[in-house]
């Protein structure tokens, strides 16, 4: 089995570093991840400039690109063999709720969603610096043997995040929804040295949505959380919605 | 009522004056746009850097940042009053199937989902050069007048398709589902002129579930293209899927 | 005559429209500049990546790259017939003393050397927000109508700064030599919302050789300076004490 | 004694690890260098954003700005105490004739003007892959201690360039003039793959002034070239021709 490693934090990154020797016992690993940190890239792709893809002193592909381009390039062409399947990850911090609409971990595992095997995205769900990337990595190996072992259909995404615990403190894993954040905190107004004014992304907003069942409550507990994510957009419950809501004169 | 429009094409482009000018009689009009062509941003935000933005000479307001950045600033602080919601567009080219994942378009429309009202995210869905920005434009304001009419749930977020042909050509409405591309086509792998890899994304990939009731389909009979998207990327039917597939030893 | 025109706050800068303005009746003018602002982008060149160059609502060519990018793309191809030589400016602020080393508007004068007629840069020497245009458009008048007049050696290079006054308050024009100025203020420590450090580059340093002769002085006492660059850097009286301090072992 | 060192290649470039490490042995060595590749940066400064700076996994400290952003914050306050002097590369190829107008590694030494003792920019002067990156090395612990013993004036900027070739091969060291290259060859036109036209900067000119005593000459016969560069660009032999070419009507 070939897997692709890929992630949002940077070739170089300690997450990455610890997935990639997790898995190497069970697979062949090829690494392509952007050369600096790309997080909050969500699935920005690179269109109107070329990319540059390099080996770098580690042995992993270091482009100068998006997350998703990364991915991108490793499985049109870059690689060959093409990869099986994708994992991306080890994020440094939590991907909960709405972040994953942002995430760039998260995007990369979604470019794998053409791949014979499900794509997975692995977040270590950290409140300051991440410490435990040997518990995340430990998850990674549990999910690789468990795929291999039973799949699932290869459309599948799953988003997992893993309290910044100890292994040995893990209460188990839990299926879950995503939960949901309130409204991002506002804007930070500041002057820059030269007395012009800038602005900074607020903070994302508290739970709102963060009850049993959720990804935010798992992990708080102490689980790790497994949450099936779609790639398909389409909001089925509301089609029909919109089709009486457009009938009458508009569609006359 | 006020209305927050932005794009990904930038502040100056064709589509986004277009938009502007239909809406202006019927709203309030705020305009918070990249200052520079941002396509394929997707959901991007620019959490390591401030963000400048400046009232341009066209009256709209200028940011250095991705299309999310913008909505997001204007409606965390930037403007006052909050509006009540977002249109984004005209887009320069089409949203359909798959695109949406990367489109810094729906992505700003996305970015207004915390508003009143619901998110528009409006294109027009040339093959070559946009020719109709007037139909495109006609259409944002039969759907501004209905939605006034009569209200959908806040948490909507429409994708719009408008075919590329003069308003009378337009055959009508649809409520669609998003179609499907192929897998994009191979990575285009070029030598720069002083002899170095360098790799360009390749085209989207070709149309794989097009039939009736896609946007694609729509779109290519003449009809606009109207999709309720949702923001929850849960896969809900897979939940038990994902619990099953976990039970035995690993949650033991 | 054909004139190019470039600057360094972008093409949609109140100086280069005025400075356009100004020449258009006495040239063939031809505006190639940064699509936004560039300042202190010193004589970077863009050789990794490829630049656009597209026409502007307002006719100017707008180039999504430095200066020094615009004017060479201008003078190695994308201008039909070559242009005879670079007007560079009009920039919003001054450049004098050290600040020629990182002006980009000096950098796009530079850029020129290979033309048959003399480059110039100019900027209006204001405090705070620029107001005189008016002032440094007639000035560019003056020196390109004397120009004609009395050709300067094609490899001239000068640097032009116009006090931010009215035209009649002008005392007159000064031949100058750079001043100096000390180093720079301290670096500017900051922590960002998010608790990380960040460096602001502190204010150039105030002026430490601005007496008789210098450009600092003759803007003070309300003259226009100009100053004559040289390219070649070689420190020629020096080349002998190196010579010297060579000799013995190293070069035995 | 407190060395600065910097590059225009990157905080990973091969001939910055060189360099470290030849000079290691003679001072205390501190390392500000560019996250990434910013050849060509000229004295590019970073103004209207701010910078960061880490710790990487050698030992350096990386910024994600130019080579002039990273010295300026060296010897501001980033570096407790400040560095007596600053050395630059060994740079990827050569900085010959007009190429010091562009380089960043010209530009890194520039920066350090300031300090205490000169400073010195040492490229290695390959024509394909460097390779003899020790040779440039051994050459820079030569002119390190030839520094102390027999000191220059501070305000000196030595501009080194080494043959790449082995150190035996080396004929000995001459101070040199900068020579001067042709115009560019001409911007290299393509069309990307969505068919829109992009601009490459076409390679230098060839050498048109390279006759003895030049940096391209003594370089071609197997000699490390040093160019005392001045910073002050004033051309002072042409004040009294600009004061003459001004002086009537103008000045009246």
């Amino acid at each position: 089995m070939h897997i692709l490693l890929s992630n949002d934090d940077g070739y170089l990154a300690e997450g990455l570093v610890a997935l990639a020797g997790a898995l190497r016992p069970y697979a062949d690993i090829s690494v392509v991840a952007p050369d600096r940190n790309r997080s909050a890239a969500s699935n920005s792709l690179t269109l109107e400039m070329p990319l540059r893809a390099h080996v770098a002193d580690n042995g992993f592909i270091k482009v100068d690109g998006t997350p998703t381009d990364c991915v991108h390039l490793a499985i049109t062409g870059l690689l060959e063999p093409e990869p099986d399947m994708v994992f991306a990850g080890i994020n440094h911090g939590a991907n909960l709720g709405d972040d994953v609409l942002y995430s760039g971990t998260v995007a990369a595992a979604t470019e794998g969603r053409f791949l014979g095997l499900p794509a997975v995205a692995i977040s270590l769900a950290c409140n300051e610096e991440p410490q435990h990337f040997e518990t995340a990595a430990e998850v990674a190996v549990v999910l690789l043997k468990r795929l291999v072992d039973r799949p699932l259909p290869r459309d599948t995404l799953l988003n997992v995040n893993v309290p910044d615990v100890a292994p040995e403190d893990i209460q188990g894993y839990r299926a879950t929804r995503l939960g949901q954040r309130h409204k991002s905190e506002p804007v930070i107004k500041q002057r820059d040295p030269r007395g012009r004014s800038i602005y900074w992304i607020g903070p994302p907003g508290a739970e709102q949505d963060a009850g049993p069942g959720t990804d935010f409550h798992a992990v708080s507990m102490g689980f790790v959380s497994i949450t099936p994510l779609q790639l398909d957009l389409t909001w089925y419950d509301r089609i029909n919605m919109v089709r009486n809501w457009l009938s009458g004169e508009v569609c006359a």
